[in-house]
């Protein structure tokens, strides 16, 4: 059996086909970074201090994939070095599961595999005082990305051989493999989404995929009644157009108390007076599943009523609910916002009124916003 | 007096010593653009029907620099071209005037001129059959961007002499002008702004810096009570914390007119039972400065009193006046949203009504979103 290990990532050990994985960090961040492995529970993982510049960092961490665990190992045969190593960067946060193995296979073929981008501006050389010199053929080369793999004999022999000069200006592990085995890489085209998060603007657009992945589905807790499923089914109409999906389900019990572990937004429909109680319901579940605290859960309590009083109160007062049941879900990293609907005879206002619930329903749930948790907002 | 001109870009036509402007675009999107043109009162500006290539589309533009305009031409010398013309891609909106004036004198002074930025990935040139030939050394090489900058004289010649092959398949300006003209150009460091806007999530980093760029501040119209001006004050102090400036004034009148040109952002504070007056003074001012609508305008209308009523009506009459005053507002791209604000005598937790109605507030200015317009927060 083929055993790979992956080091600098951030890649999450779900990927079952990785064994071990060692995270390289600077000296003083190490037990930082022991309390994040034990906060999200990763399994494999462990950390390792870096050196003074790249090579160093991933030589460390070469080194340690060959050595033995101290205490607590999980690697089925402790000692024996990986067949293939994947090295990435942690600011790459993206890459998906077929790229790894991609870059795994094609490294275990040829030695060696590195993932790589067409080129989005043209390159050029300088002379000394800053002038143009020549300006290079853009079909004819491509941006170095990563992860890249290596067979561990590759990678280790690299690492070996190379000069201090190497491992003082070097960058680029595929050059090593080259210049010390004579090992041609091949190269795999990566996604777009391999970029470097490098710039400020970059966390944006980071904060952008993530937000999307969050929100593509949500599920409706209709509470089990006939109104609450047929509004349930004008939802799912209403945020299809905008992009996100909705499964529907009467409660978070019995064959749907698996919701609350795989999804991270929940629209609870409360019909009439009922409430309180059915978002408690809701509430206790997603406490109850007890996840590892990455994201954020929302929760989105839409409240239905003829009269426009609901709760047995008036309008204040339930907001004031809100807001109460807001606070002790955010103590538990759920995120509860309210939205009343008003009941209208007039189709064409009823029809609106259901358009808005769905469009702040998808706004709360991209965004997020920890400002806005607890309000009661009118559709 | 030197003449200068930009094509392929939107930059703005405020930027005092450029003369002309012409924007390069498909032949199908040449009415689109007059449009925007006249829509956005763009002086200085003409569009031109762009070719099959790049280089055909940046020789139209030379080309239309050195012909008299048609009609209401507002160019100084018409039909003399310019002396320098700089060159600029629409998908890199960030651009800023400094820069652009460094391109400029650097093009006047040696033919040519260009913005350069440190390569982010590694270059690799590859074999034919997609494994690793050589990696370039990064430090010697930069990433080509725009603005660049040509006398007249040298991009002219140099796409006179060019050949079909660069016209079918060249990218680089400056390369031209060194093969043709001789002419070796100036490399400036640009800032990371300068990107190119190429990839889904770039418009996401796009919109980022955008909002940013709008929330920077806000102007509190207290409406003239030292109530309202404490509150003013408050808030000041939270949102710096934010990272957005707060002016107060006690209304958009007199002196204080320009304030309708000149700020994004609104937070009107209505004291007691004042309130739809004074928001509606606010709104009218806006109205009337009538601005070309980039952008909206964001007003976010803070409802304070002592008794939890407000405008002498249950809080569901105030919410239904807040949410008719914003359906007449998003009509001129007004974006009002509200926010109630409870008086309290215990100190704490009126700190803590103060601090949320700068986070939200903040938040709906830096969001702007459109979900959410007409409604009213409880803070």
């Amino acid at each position: 059996m083929n055993r790979y290990c992956v080091q600098r990532v951030q890649v999450t050990p779900r990927v079952s086909w990785i064994q071990s994985i060692v995270v390289v960090v600077a000296q003083e961040n190490t037990d930082l970074m022991a309390d994040i492995v034990r906060r999200f529970r990763h399994r494999k993982v462990r950390a390792v201090p870096g050196g003074s510049t790249r090579h160093r960092s991933i030589r460390n961490g070469i080194l340690a994939l060959g050595e033995e665990e101290e205490e607590g190992g999980q690697r089925p045969a402790a000692g024996r070095p990986p067949t293939v190593v994947l090295i990435h960067d942690a600011v790459r946060p993206f890459v998906d599961e077929d790229f790894l193995y991609k870059i795994a296979t094609a490294a275990k073929e040829h030695g060696a595999a590195g993932a790589i981008r067409p080129l989005v501006s043209t390159v050029i050389a300088t002379t000394p005082e800053g002038h143009l010199d020549h300006s290079l053929e853009r079909g004819r080369y491509r941006a170095s990305e990563m992860p890249q793999g290596f067979t561990y004999d590759v990678i280790y022999r690299a690492y070996q051989r190379c000069s201090q000069s190497d491992f003082d200006f070097g960058t680029e592990c595929l050059h090593l493999a080259l210049q010390y085995c004579g090992t041609k890489a091949k190269l795999v085209q990566g996604p777009p989404t391999l970029w470097k998060v490098t710039y400020k603007r970059d966390l944006a657009a980071a904060e952008s995929i993530i937000k999307d992945a969050l929100s593509r589905s949500a599920c409706v807790v209709t509470g089990g009644s006939a109104r609450g499923a047929a509004l349930a089914d004008a939802l799912r109409e209403a945020v299809r157009a905008l992009g996100t999906e909705l499964d529907a389900v009467p409660d978070l019990t019995g064959e749907n108390a698996s919701y609350p572990l795989k999804e991270w937004n929940f629209i609870q429909v409360s019909v009439d007076r009922g409430g309180p109680a059915e978002v408690g319901a809701t509430l206790a579940a997603l406490r109850g599943a007890n996840r590892a605290p990455l994201h954020p859960l929302v929760v989105v309590w839409v409240l239905w009523s003829d009269s426009g009083e609901q709760l047995g109160g008036t309008a204040a007062e339930t907001a004031a609910v809100v807001a109460d049941l807001s606070s002790d879900a955010k103590l538990r990293n759920i995120l509860l916002y309210g939205i009343q609907l008003h009941q209208s005879e007039d189709t064409e206002r009823w029809q609106r009124s259901v358009s808005k619930v769905a469009e702040m329903a998808s706004v709360l749930i991209r965004e997020r916003s920890p400002a806005l948790v607890g309000q009661l907002l009118q559709a």
